[in-house]
């Protein structure tokens, strides 16, 4: 390709609109434009590293066995009725209707249309297992999308859904899956990550996230110091705590705490620490009332509380319930509460003694509050929200907290979609069962910006050479020497015979602003061809990846050109 | 692939629904399923032929210089009203809005996104000419989509979009992509006829259609019976009569024919042919009323009537419009009208004569009318639907009638987009001017659809080798017998081997079913190993163009494969 075709215009600043690094690369280098907010055109270079992407993620599922197909973007909403996540989306979802107001959406993954079409084509036994892909633009509408590709409510994703007899064979295709990701990711250069995660709204039981590492990433995961630990900070359980030392505990006391009604006031008033003092909350779910308790200085995490309730709903308190239950909201401790209510405590509740915490009375706390002498807990669970320095739940070593991008995300749903979708098998024995499915998600787009957000410097991208858009760029350095440009011309031809991906750079533009441009769009190889090296008999190489600069004689340019490409990383 | 494995279980039935062969055969042979009205999953099969037939319009768009990018498939509103498309679509258009309330569609062509992007990022007269395409899924509302893929209301579609200085560098780009269509239909295997057409809600000026002949076509053409004129029937223009021979005219007589208030019935009642009787047909447009003459053996082509008088619309006549003019309606004629109307005729008008027309009075007619004597005509035009045996305007040729299905069409464009979108470019001389644009499009599911309406026979499809889903069927006829299989093995992996998209039929089915569904999917190339072929050391082959049936040693037979499918369509 000649640069000065190419429809790709690289802008100098970065764009007013955009914060992460890979928003600004992937705009400034021409890769996609904005059409409107989490909505971009992809133009020819971006295209070019998304099929990239996409040739990789296809020969592995290809391997992995898995089969391509195709299914519509705009979708019937009555199978999404049925799931109940036509309702449970809710502002997500792009929602339309046809000219006979038939209710459709925009899919955003495909469960409701797969599901009833293997149930259809596959309806024995003998036909399992067997795993479909497609790979094909999706869409969920982002209340904030941001990050350019890294939130956008047009997104380009592989997913996979794998279809079994029972769970022994859901969890073999999901492994298959899992190490095809590896073999992805692997692949396209990233620096990932794997977690146990939280099931959101798709899943399901056993699921894990493909995490690229990544400063802007706004997943949260934890790994342990010894690298035998991984997990998203939703599902992550830090180790469970030795029971206490037991020693002479301090008698209980009402103390005054005048409008000391959070925990940072009552240690502050009390000159204790927050981790002394114990956080009493309470839930409402179905009419009843829920505590829940937990050291002052730690946050309940209610993800991990509504999973013991799912699918019922449970809820703060609010203002209402404190009034009308009686309860003396910033001052409620867990002392004397009736057995109606249930009173779930974090396991880091049991290891203390002498707790400070309210005392059911405005403007009062006790202290030397102690479990099962002064209240009661019905039951120990894993309920905060995991923080740096918690403790490995495998080998107690310290605990980290990093920020990635989400990738990939596996899941293995079991009979969660095939059961309301009526999808069933006939097996050996003559009676119909629900699938066991599994389901696979890549994102493409993301892909390309995680990239982007690992492989960058001051001066632009530093594409890893299974994803760049060209590998090299042949730059003509001064265009108004006919010795010059025709030595580059026969290094771009010579190239391009050998099967080597390359641009030249004919652009009628000052050399500096060739140089800015290669390094901006990040071709692992660049070579210059100049005045000075024509005069020397020789060509500049640079390594992109490491800067890294050599020359070449003029005649043997395309072959160190091969050369220094098959050290590029 | 393994047969056993592919998800694709065949139809032995034609699905009811279906009437058009394409629509059956896809469906049976397992290329595409039905998610709602006009809406399609494409299965493992169709996908590869898909995927051929993008390979070749992409080969084809970029040997022709056009750059490929990927536009989004929901779109903001904005610019579609700037054009006046947003209303001019009405119910064909997909309509949504965001979570904000911003009204968005899905695109079923995509220059109001185009054309404002082109203008940002080649701004300059440098930059052009440049054309650029995307290969992306449209949509279209159809009020009745039919035929399966052939009009559907999702379709795969390659788009591209030419920017030029001017009109003439506009006809220059049109004929780059003229060319590339005619090498994109005949590598895809396609008859078709290119024709001059009519330009719908596009256009324009100039555009063509290429159409695949096919008995199931909706879109009709003529071709003039010695190959020098094509046109879409909605476009074409019968050859202008010479003037007529000069003779006595009689004399205009009133006659009465009660109850005669249609062609049919006033030639019955007065025994002449319909052609002897002139057509007065009423119409408004913008308050005024205009009277159209055509023979009464003839239709008012109304598209043509209303390029006459576009952009303001021109409308029929309704009851209240009659009564309001005191019209007899069923016994107008042309005489004594006020010049306040505008009459026009078909150019046959002028060469008839003595012409029974209305009497402008209930049950009554005149016969002997003759122009410029009894009634005037303001002006002469071609307003008739074209019909068989009609005389090409060329050269007197008999034009014919042929149904086709549309799967290419291009416009000259000009500036109908670049000036309500307001996007210019720098010219040389320092003003700013409107792109000259073309638009072509190609219809890939139409293409895979039309192959099929052009190749089936009773058995199923005759892909042509370049789009064929896989090239080779390996049928093992006798699964139980150890020896066949093998053969069948080794055969299977030998043409896999030497790079032959081959499949293994290893399912446990009888051969005859076998059989039936390598005819009914429609490899170019079928071998069988049997058992009566295993003793006489050979394998059957067939060439599913001709049904011609060979044998090949069993050493050999990779090869004679391999030559066998070198010589097929």
């Amino acid at each position: 390709m000649r640069l000065s075709q190419l429809f790709a215009r690289t802008l100098r600043e970065d764009p007013a609109e955009a914060e992460a690094p890979s928003h600004k690369l992937l705009l400034r280098a021409a890769f996609v434009r904005k059409l409107m907010a989490g909505v971009y055109t992809t133009m020819p270079l971006g295209l070019r590293t998304i099929r990239k992407i996409e040739a990789i993620v296809r020969e592995e599922m290809d391997t992995a066995g898995a089969q391509e197909l195709r299914m519509p973007i705009a979708i019937p909403a009555e199978p999404w009725q049925q799931t109940g996540r036509w309702d449970a989306y809710g502002d997500e979802l792009f929602r339309l209707r046809d000219r006979h107001g038939r209710d459709m959406l925009l899919g955003p993954t495909l469960e409701e249309v797969v599901t009833p079409l293997v149930a259809t084509e596959f309806p024995s036994y003998k036909d399992l297992p067997v795993n479909v892909y497609q790979i094909e633009w999706k869409y969920r509408d982002e209340l904030r999308p941001r990050f350019g590709l890294l939130r956008g409510r047009e997104f380009y994703m592989k997913d996979a859904y794998s279809f079994d007899r029972d769970a022994a064979g859901m969890a073999e295709s999901y492994q298959v899956m899992y190490d095809a990701y590896l073999r992805v990711f692997d692949r396209c250069g990233l620096d990932c990550v794997i977690v146990e995660a939280d099931p959101g709204t798709i899943g399901g039981g056993i699921n894990h996230e493909f995490m690229a590492l990544a400063d802007v990433g706004e997943d949260l995961f934890v790994r342990c110091e010894n690298g035998d630990y991984s997990a998203d900070t939703e599902a992550a359980t830090p180790k469970i705590p030795e029971a206490p030392a037991s020693g002479e505990a301090a008698p209980l006391t009402e103390v005054e705490t005048p409008g000391a009604a959070t925990i940072d006031l009552v240690a502050t008033a009390l000159n204790v620490s927050a981790s002394q003092t114990l956080k009493t909350m309470l839930f409402k779910s179905g009419g009843e009332t829920v505590v829940v308790l937990v050291p002052g200085d730690r946050e309940v995490n209610e993800r991990k509380l509504s999973r013991l309730y799912f699918p019922a709903p449970i809820e703060r308190f609010e203002e209402a319930d404190f009034t009308a239950g009686g309860y003396a909201k910033g001052y409620v401790g867990p002392q004397g509460l009736p057995e109606a209510i249930t009173v779930l405590a974090d396991h880091s509740v049991r290891v203390g003694t002498d707790w400070v915490t309210g005392a059911n009375r405005t403007d009062a706390h006790v202290t030397g509050a102690n479990v099962d002498r002064d209240f009661r807990v019905d039951r120990y669970e894993d309920l905060v929200e995991i923080r740096e320095g918690d403790r490995c739940p495998i080998d107690g070593g310290e605990l980290h907290i990093g920020r990635s991008i989400v990738v990939g995300h596996i899941f293995q749903l079991g009979t969660k979609y095939s059961e309301p979708l009526a999808s069933t098998f006939l097996d050996e024995d003559g009676t119909a069962k629900h699938y066991e499915m599994g389901c696979y998600g890549i994102g493409l787009t993301r892909i390309m910006a995680a990239a982007v957000e690992q492989r960058h410097d001051e001066h632009g991208i530093v594409w890893p050479k299974a994803i760049a858009p060209f590998q090299v760029a042949v730059v003509m350095a001064n265009q108004d020497i006919p010795e010059v440009t025709s030595h580059a011309e026969r290094i771009y031809a010579e190239l391009i015979a050998q099967g080597v991906e390359a641009v030249l750079d004919d652009r009628d533009e000052r050399a500096g602003a060739k140089f800015a441009d290669a390094d901006l769009i990040g071709y692992p190889v660049q070579v210059t061809v100049g005045k000075r090296g024509i005069e020397a008999g020789t060509v500049d190489l640079k390594l992109r990846a490491t800067g890294e600069r050599t020359t070449a004689p003029l005649g043997g340019a395309a072959e160190a050109v091969r050369a220094l490409l098959a050290s590029a990383p």
